[in-house]
């Protein structure tokens, strides 16, 4: 992409009030703009981001045979009041009525909506065990929405339901989940936890969450150095009984903290819950079990909040000069910088990488200056910074800046790719 | 894909209510299911063919330079207080007010939120021209839902958003959108036609609607058959003379009917909109000329419903045993018919196809019997019936069956992707 040719509006002024570091970020780097009070409009360099989260989820859940539907923002009030919730959820769901007086909301979660779905279809254990996710937006009427895409009303969500037999059956594929959800997060390349939760008002006994580690997250987080390398490197087995736990837990049990134990900040991004039958129950949702008598399903949800993913990888991942998005999920992974006097010899490389890996290069063609044009690269975080050498024209030699580390490499355009791929 | 592992819930028996043809389809092929009045969850099988829509839309679209975001379902009254629409659009409005008693609504389109998004940003003449769009839900609250996603209340739309400087430019942008919707509906491969429309309450005076043609369609139009063979064979130089009319039109013109125009029911799928300065004036969206002077951009606003052309097309192309998608949006390409005694010889099949067409194969390896096999596969509608040739794993002979026209190939397995690629 050209960038005198996209829609790229960069802020430099931003309000005091901002005062979370993604949130700064996400509006100077024109991620995102805030059109109404925790309501934003994703902007095309954010959405890009956005996207690579969702297709990152998508990939997973196919490998877990988890597939993909598309429910509707607006429920119908009915499903809720018979699952309790309509008034049990509180002033954060927003309600809704029609032209004719029909009560409606804005789903905050689906656990509701998918039994509907589900109901007159699920109905043998030769159905069982059945996965579905769908990544659609939500809305929580939040008091004082505010940190811009981590807290906002409106907000991009994955959230899966899985039906099973019985607990037995329900907790492998809560496992699997698990294994999913820690594969997503080492894709994303962030250190991350796992806590032991509290299911809260979607029910059940078996729930934790996923806390990507962040200087400034909501959560203070204590665990095991130990347990943290293993997770991250994906040695998901029996990973059940090894958490992290929160300073609200350790003051509760009153456990020593021991000098094995390290100490951080976190941002909820992931939550699963096994519930059992508390939805099947209420919304009378039964099957013929292998000895033809009528049961009611096993279910589990799982949810990743993608928008807020987005902002909480921000947080994780920033220096004082702007974002460093991981290479998964950034929106271009090479951003050209052009001079002056070598634009054609920039958009010769430009083509050239193009046709190398397509789409992932934005090439900064605008009339800036070049220290400006610097800048605005380290804010907006691509994990590249190319340049076109004095003479790319003769010599095919390439500039190449990691965002990250800020090393520098200086290679021929024939060994591009293969740099590329030894980097990565 | 290996439809005993897939959540395909075709219905046998639906309610008598239900009369077009598409809405009764999309149910008994599982590609929706109706949680409310109106409101939908597109199921996977559906959810393929929606994101196959979206994507060719998205091409096109990037093809004009035409960049997308992503805008919020929910919008700030006050906007549309500035636009004078809040009241005067009427009950299909959903107004909506959250827990501080602030009103909003479910927006139904765009025009107003565009331009709070680019207000601050498109300040110079030099910004222009800009086109934006996005591909989101909207909310029209209509009276009587009916027809299933033909006219549903919560529905897929792409919009698309244009800025220029004079009523010139903006002209030159209209065509180009007029063709970019002319390439997307050509691609989809199905008879329309283009009226000149009233713009109604999105102002302005220039105007037209995307009509795909289907006998069961909303509109009767008269077009001349040269005209439809101009339109629907690319040729789009000049065609903004060249438009077909409704009855209601030939009614008010008084005009006779010769024997060169064609009759036929359709569908209304797209529509552009071509209205200056009414919501940059009224909004206060101003940028600097080439003279220093402050002017309003001049705006048109492009729209295809993306769920509602999914029904549209089931509509314009089916027969009495099910959907017959045009390939260049089908669900998946392939459907493989399993037999009981050819399981093993039929999943070598599938591995092959998917080796050479990667995710295009939809495999019903069920124990359902090989007369409602080929029943199902007719109803979901994929292009092409595969199946095994009975000593397939020796002789690797494939039998292709083309669902629009029943004709049937033999042929080996290596000549395969040469022989489809003649097929279509």
């Amino acid at each position: 992409m050209r960038l005198s040719q996209y829609y790229l509006p960069l802020q430099k002024n931003i309000s005091a009030e901002i005062k979370r570091v993604s949130h700064q970020y996400s509006i100077r780097a024109g991620l995102v703009k805030q059109n109404t009070s925790g309501i934003y409009t994703v902007l095309p360099l954010g959405l890009r981001v956005m996207n690579n989260i969702s297709n990152l989820i998508r990939k997973t859940m196919e490998d877990i045979s988890c597939i993909e539907l598309l429910m509707p923002c607006i429920q119908d009030s009915k499903l809720w009041e018979q699952s309790e919730r309509y008034d049990a959820y509180g002033k954060e769901l927003l309600k809704i009525k029609d032209r004719h007086g029909h009560e409606m909301l804005f789903g905050p979660t689906n656990e509701e909506l998918i039994v509907d779905n589900v109901n007159g279809y699920l109905n043998s254990y030769k159905n069982m065990p059945l996965s579905l996710h769908h990544i659609q937006w939500k809305f929580r009427d939040e008091i004082r929405p505010r940190f811009g895409l981590l807290r906002a009303r409106e907000f991009l969500m994955h959230d899966a339901y899985s039906f099973d037999i019985d607990q037995e059956a329900l907790e492998v594929t809560y496992k699997k989940f698990m294994s999913a959800y820690i594969e997503i997060l080492t894709q994303i390349d962030l250190p991350f936890v796992i806590v032991k939760a509290n299911a809260g008002e979607i029910g059940g006994n078996l729930s934790h969450e996923f806390i990507l580690l962040a200087k400034d997250g909501e959560n203070t987080i204590y665990y095991d150095r130990k347990i943290f390398d293993y997770i991250n490197n994906k040695n998901t087995d029996k990973i059940i009984n090894c958490f992290a736990k929160t300073d609200e837990m350790i003051e509760q049990s009153k456990e020593l903290v021991s000098d094995e134990m390290a100490r951080s900040q976190g941002i909820e991004v992931g939550h699963i819950f096994a519930f059992g039958t508390k939805y099947s129950q209420s919304l009378k949702l039964k099957y013929l079990d292998n000895n033809g008598r009528l049961s009611y399903p096993y279910m589990g949800s799982y949810g990743i909040g993608v928008s807020r993913l987005l902002a909480a990888i921000i947080e994780a991942s920033h220096d004082e000069d702007g974002i460093i998005w991981p290479k998964s999920i950034a929106p271009y992974k090479y951003g050209i910088i052009s001079q002056k006097n070598n634009l054609d010899a920039s958009l010769e490389l430009y083509n050239t990488i193009n046709s190398l890996e397509k789409d992932q290069t934005l090439i900064d063609d605008t009339g800036d200056n070049i220290g400006m044009k610097f800048v605005k690269m380290d804010l907006i975080g691509l994990p590249y910074q190319v340049l076109a050498s004095k003479n790319y024209s003769e010599t095919k030699i390439i500039e190449i800046k990691e965002r990250a580390t800020g090393k520098k490499h200086e290679i021929h355009q024939n060994n591009f790719s293969e740099f590329m791929n030894k980097l990565s």
